[in-house]
């Protein structure tokens, strides 16, 4: 029995092959490339049965993740977050079973975690020394974290309007943090500049291989916490949309495998964003099978706030082959949706969980949820990464003061 | 198998004991009342390896918990937090075997919630509809949040300057939130008047006695992360001293139902102080068995700003018990040392959390730690929810700059 069983790097768009023993980036066609395992050795070698009794993190998945040796991990206690019934929420919308998987619970308080320990450790086994990443703010802080366990030095560029909490966490890392007064896109371009220029490691969103095999086991998570099976739907907040495409693959993997029923129809994953940058939803809407740049983005969901995807073909992909679908919630909507969720449930989600939320209501309420059909909402992060996205105007009182009814 | 062993409550100072099938407060001595288990039958019914099977949040340990019937479990997934290796801070400060128990990767951030889960869920299974409470913002966020999940309403009085973001939890949650010009102290009078005005139920710190039997849960996941087995010395921020004097009663319970080594002396507790607010502290260092008010009480640390504790005297016997001490270090101390544990580790720690680690290291320096022994370091809650401790200074670019080296 293997550590991993890792195999090799193939390219979805052209199918070229690549070595995955090296430091890999883009392919050379510039699509992002995927990772392979040997699934029919695994399959035969490791059972489900196996996973179980082991630690409640991401690395009782190790087979399936590509860390070649087990001293090689950095990990900070991540994964097996919470899958939460929703009673009341559910019948609020009218969805009898309501699951959320709890992201929030994870260091660094956002699902970011599962991509940067398990980028960060294969970077270490591949001998990188100094990476450099864009950010909207908590992919940034996870990577700048988990790099200061594997004493990787980072250089993190994040827009000035991303939530100051993660520019803290950056700053206590001993990153080398750089804010940009632009969008994600411009501090891409200042990254890939200082990557061309110094050398550094290019770990921006799917320009290396490994960030999605961390997200992947959220997907992992799900069906192992189902007793493995799989939900109706999946909702996800899609921004570079890691988490959908990594959700996807997990579930395919496993059914190859055949930890859950090969035959059994996938969950029908849904792409939710902000009406200020939808560009998925728009080419969705238009059957393209790429985006479109999404001029002049706005949302108060900063973690979506991405006008093109590198891999949005990846997740337009995974929405037709599982009947998904992709659609966008206002930003009134979905920060009514927080509050909703906190008073009935006593969950604080962040403001793109929350688009999740909205999502599954208004999809109720079209029909295309059906009435009897389990969701699981995915809240990528802690409400408390993101406090100004509630307003609380509170009485003050003096110490001689009492309450009043 | 029941599926709690609960007997009844006790006061630990006068002996009087009470029935726990009814709302109990404190004893009529003044005292907070402990609760008690039947643990021979327990002993006799429930073995160690009949919980490594369940899921991972605190609700393992069912039956060292007061909950009679699991439909009255309020969750959002808490428990099981990670124990964690820090080799590199361990090195830094000597000490070969030093282990994080990270609180911060729990809902709502803190390990308050484990309290709270405990405390609502009993409050809900006996009959409360109405709960209130004084904080220094932490537990009053956790409360709140888990009184919304039950349908409990909440009032909660916080000190003005209590960190911003447990305001904000209040306010999503729902919960009748006031703020007040002073110190928790000056918040626990505003709540007494209420309770006694309007028939709320108290839930302030050992005012009502299921808290502590969640906080206790943090020592029996350090046992079974261990193996059934403890460590050396168990380092504890001590505001209130809840989850010190529940992580005390865990291990004694433990050794009496023999899931681990009857006979093996337990841990020696530290309860860990800001030099600004030490009435433990002081007391410990004058040989006495109860604290006296900390008057103008004073740290960065805010949830250790208790300048008395109820439970002083139950703190104070459980460090005299273990051979344990109680130590104080200063605001600039404790800041160092947040901004190492973070280079160094990855980990961004609350700051009560790193005035544990400067604890160790002092105590480690003064040969009070010996060589060679296991030491774990409790982080009671994420740095993401004090993001003011953390300066960041940090450079401003156009879109069109790039960096520099």
């Amino acid at each position: 029995m293997a550590y991993s069983y890792l195999s090799h790097l193939h390219c979805p768009k052209c199918g070229t092959e690549y070595d995955a023993s090296v430091l890999q980036q883009l392919c050379v066609c510039g699509s992002p490339l995927l990772v392979d395992y040997d699934l029919e050795r695994l399959a035969v070698e490791v059972k489900r049965g196996d996973v179980s009794g082991r630690r409640p993190d991401l690395w009782r998945y190790h087979e399936l993740l590509p860390v070649q040796s087990e001293a090689n991990v950095v990990s900070l206690g991540e994964g097996m977050t919470p899958l939460l019934p929703l009673p009341a929420l559910g019948a609020d919308m009218g969805i009898e079973s309501l699951l959320m998987k709890d992201e929030g619970i994870i260091p660094t308080g956002s699902f970011k975690a599962r991509g940067a320990a398990v980028g960060v450790s294969r970077a270490k086994e591949l001998g990188v020394r100094e990476l450099a990443m864009p950010t909207n703010g908590n992919a940034g802080a996870a990577w700048a974290l988990y790099a200061a366990r594997a004493s990787i030095r980072s250089t993190i560029v994040m827009p000035v309007d991303a939530p100051k909490i993660t520019r803290n966490e950056c700053a206590v890392s001993g990153a080398n943090l750089v804010l940009v007064d632009g969008l994600i896109s411009d501090a891409g371009k200042i990254v890939g500049r200082a990557v061309r220029d110094f050398g550094l490691f290019d770990a921006s969103t799917l320009k290396e291989p490994y960030r999605i095999e961390g997200k992947k086991t959220m997907g992992i998570e799900i069906a192992e916490q189902l007793g493995w099976d799989m939900p109706d739907v999946i909702l996800y907040p899609t921004g570079g949309g890691v988490g959908l495409i990594g959700i996807h693959k997990a579930l395919k993997e496993l059914q190859a495998i055949g930890w859950i029923e090969p035959d059994r129809k996938l969950p029908r994953l849904v792409a939710v964003q902000a009406e200020g940058c939808a560009p998925i939803v728009k080419a969705w809407q238009e059957g393209r099978s790429e985006s479109e740049f999404f001029a002049n983005s706005e949302t108060v969901a900063f973690g979506i706030n991405v006008p093109k995807a590198l891999g949005d073909f990846l997740v337009l992909a995974a929405l037709r082959e599982t009947d998904g679908c992709a659609v966008a919630v206002g930003d009134a909507e979905l920060l009514r949706e927080q509050e909703t969720v906190a008073r009935l449930e006593g969950a604080f989600v962040c403001p793109e969980g929350a688009a999740v939320f909205a999502a599954a209501r208004a999809l109720r309420a079209s029909g295309w949820i059906a009435a009897g059909e389990r969701v699981v909402a995915l809240n990528t992060g802690a409400g408390i990464k993101y406090p100004d996205t509630v307003s609380a105007d509170v009485p003050v009182l003096k110490p001689e003061d009492s309450l009043t009814r």
